[in-house]
């Protein structure tokens, strides 16, 4: 796949901690995270060949930590520099067998947690790098892809028992099927999106009501409601909801890991009434055997987890023991691109729709690229299947996601839509950045002397 | 549980990447770390009471990552500093909740890796003060505390469907019965030990010979092999072990997470003709119904896993799914004491052993503790019981394990034996120290030009 033949090499990886006041709003809150600022632990795999090959990549924090985020992609970075960009580009799971396995800091993990949020950041810079090379969006170059290269991407190690490099190429190949039919529609139609921007915890029942019409008016025809924290405020509120968007429209309910399992159980069962389409992150994330219960307690309300699903190891398991009905990926939780890739396979192979995570920052703008792909040029649909969407902080970036009647737009632009305005992020760096030194001087300002 | 009333406050917690260059002898070389640099991200929790009330506390590495392990107890700072010592001693829980409740570092885990690590050095570091302040070893305070009190100190978020805190008191009071003859036990006779010494993979079959039966002749019953790099080798290297020890010393087997599940089944397979006791860690600590798999398909051989296994959520689903003979918990890896005690009871609860995971720096002065603890106070034995002995740097230590005839001496120093020479900080401290300046020295001289 080796493409435009160069000499460049990466020369420099530059990282940012750039944060967003987001708590000061309470949008984003729910039963687990109450005060989040969006933010992301950004970095920049720059070339010698100058800006016109840049790699933009970041992992999603909410908030204190992202600076310890930072320092973990600082210590991928002897991994990266000097490697020459044909090769890269050529084999980006070279990048990623490099990182992950790195003995020493494998042991940071392995695969989980602060140091595989890293990895997948840098993965996904190079990603984003290998795309805008091509000249197109990334969902494109993955559903261009030759299946047994697109297959070579794919760490297998601990996936056997579920998913093989074989598997992967017959999925692929059958993947192509119909494609080209499948990319114009996409880029006529869009993807199917679903908003939770009605159903923050922090909003009263008005402002939900107000906005769940809204979304419906917008197109929309699933919208989310965070529940766990109290059970007669949710049903209060999963009432109100149903009410404004009537029987037709699907309300998926989001308990961000609240419950144990038996308390899961009985606080879906008082729910149920209201008819949610599904419940997500009812308990740990870690907890495969105890979503398994869950889900078979509560059906046929659906099972749906994933956005703090460490790796593809725990997909298998959740996959295996039943324990899911709803894959949800995402963009920056996992080693990047090539362990999305798994994962969308795995789904793929056991017939499981994938319905991202997304929102934060830059979420929706990097998690679209593998849904679209997924539909072009794997598994082939859309049906059940619907994109997060929430209208936070896309401002921020060179190539906004698009929303048109409930979708989301195809991008065009070439990359994974991961780079931000510089403005935004000389801006919002944490904490000498414009915003944070003004509101440092004016907490100072205001502080009792 | 308040003693010795003060009004001390925590005023400093200071940080330290220390690193030991180990990977120049290949002392510690298995099928997933050929060269590790042991490490420990190590903090002293000081109070304005001065040097008689400091709290020591470190989490393991095995070298790169070791700053972002520090940069993540860093980042706890702020939830410890200006704390009343007497609250802290007397409900050490509450700082543990504080810590793993804190919602925007929760996303960075939850509960798993860097972060998680980072909260566990700072917990086991108040344990070191709470137990010094008492004026006895960890395992003692922990074995004389109330069974109420010890049960409260656990976190059963997640942990219901198998251990309840009436569980935990139960256990506990019976765990009561004939403390005090056992405790005196402990003390005559020590805790029983097994050796890695003789088994890591850089080793030569004659060293690998010379070092198993010097084991036997110091005491020890039980030694053990890393496997997994490959098999012709492993069959070697078995057979001159099982040949230097006889049949009746047991033989461990270790894999570091090297194989896929079918894998992991076909190599036991042909190693079992030599009787190994346990197989550890046969494939990724993330793969639960791996475990299960392997553990249906090897028996009788035991299957051991848990240095890796990053909470005790997971814990639990090793034990319901029966996907594990051997508990092996690891002092450093999960979230402190605390977190260790949800893991002994859940242990205790289903009858399972547990064997701990030692060596690397420091972790066998911690993890006799726990052991010790339990066989005081909580399993009531140490049939089936052993914990790792690894004879590495142990002397930077001011109260190091003692080893006598293959037992871990009882240790009387109050606190949790976690405090490091002052002079073995500033040696290895990563990069300025005396050793590593001296060596970047060499390097630079050796460089050519």
């Amino acid at each position: 796949m080796a493409h435009h033949s160069s000499s460049a090499r990466f020369i420099t990886l530059d990282t940012y901690d750039i944060r967003f006041p987001t708590s000061r709003s309470l949008d984003g809150s729910d039963a687990m995270n109450p005060d989040p600022d969006y933010s992301a632990a950004y970095l920049v795999l720059r070339t010698d060949a100058g800006e016109a090959l840049e790699g933009h990549g970041f992992t999603f924090t909410i908030g204190r930590g992202n600076d310890v985020q930072v320092a973990a992609i600082n210590a991928l970075r002897e991994h990266v520099l000097g490697r020459s960009v044909d090769e890269v580009c050529a084999d980006p799971a070279s990048v990623s067998r490099t990182l992950i396995g790195d003995s020493q800091l494998r042991w940071l993990g392995p695969e989980k947690g602060v140091m595989h949020m890293a990895i997948g950041a840098v993965i996904n810079a190079v990603w984003d790098l290998a795309a805008k090379r091509e000249g197109k969006p990334l969902w494109q170059l993955l559903a261009d892809a030759d299946p047994e290269w697109l297959a070579s991407q794919v760490d297998y190690r601990y996936l056997t028992d579920a998913l093989t490099f074989s598997d992967a190429v017959d999925l692929l190949r059958r993947g192509k099927e119909g494609a080209g039919e499948r990319a114009a529609q996409l880029r006529e139609r869009g993807y199917p999106a679903y908003t939770t921007s009605p159903g923050w915890l922090g909003y009263s029942d008005e402002k939900l009501t107000r906005l769940a019409k809204q979304a419906i008016a917008d197109g929309f025809t699933q919208i989310k409601l965070k529940v766990g924290a109290d059970l007669a405020d949710d049903v209060r509120r999963m009432r109100a909801a149903r009410e404004a968007v009537g029987p037709d429209v699907r309300i998926a309910i989001d308990a961000n890991q609240r419950w144990d399992v038996s308390q899961a159980v009985a606080w879906i069962q008082e729910l149920k009434r209201f008819d949610p389409y599904w419940i997500e992150e009812p308990t740990s994330p870690d907890d495969i055997l105890g979503h398994s219960v869950i889900r078979q307690s509560v059906a046929p309300v659906k099972v749906a987890t994933g956005e703090h699903v460490q790796n593809r190891i725990v997909f298998k398991q959740l996959i295996q023991a039943h324990a899911l009905d709803i894959v949800q990926i995402d963009s920056a939780r996992v080693g990047g691109v090539n362990e999305n890739l798994a994962i969308l396979l795995l789904a793929a192979k056991h017939d499981l729709p994938v319905c991202p995570h997304a929102g934060g920052v830059g979420l929706c703008e990097l998690v679209q690229h593998l849904s679209m792909f997924d539909y072009v040029a794997l598994s082939g649909t859309t049906r059940d299947r619907v994109i997060e969407y929430v209208d936070h902080l896309h401002e921020h970036f060179l190539a906004p996601v698009r929303i048109v009647n409930g979708h989301y737009d195809a991008p065009s632009a070439p990359g994974f839509s991961a780079q931000m305005h510089p403005s935004s992020i000389s801006e919002f760096t944490y904490p000498g950045g414009a915003f944070w030194s003004a509101d440092a001087v004016s907490a100072a300002v205001a502080a009792p002397v």
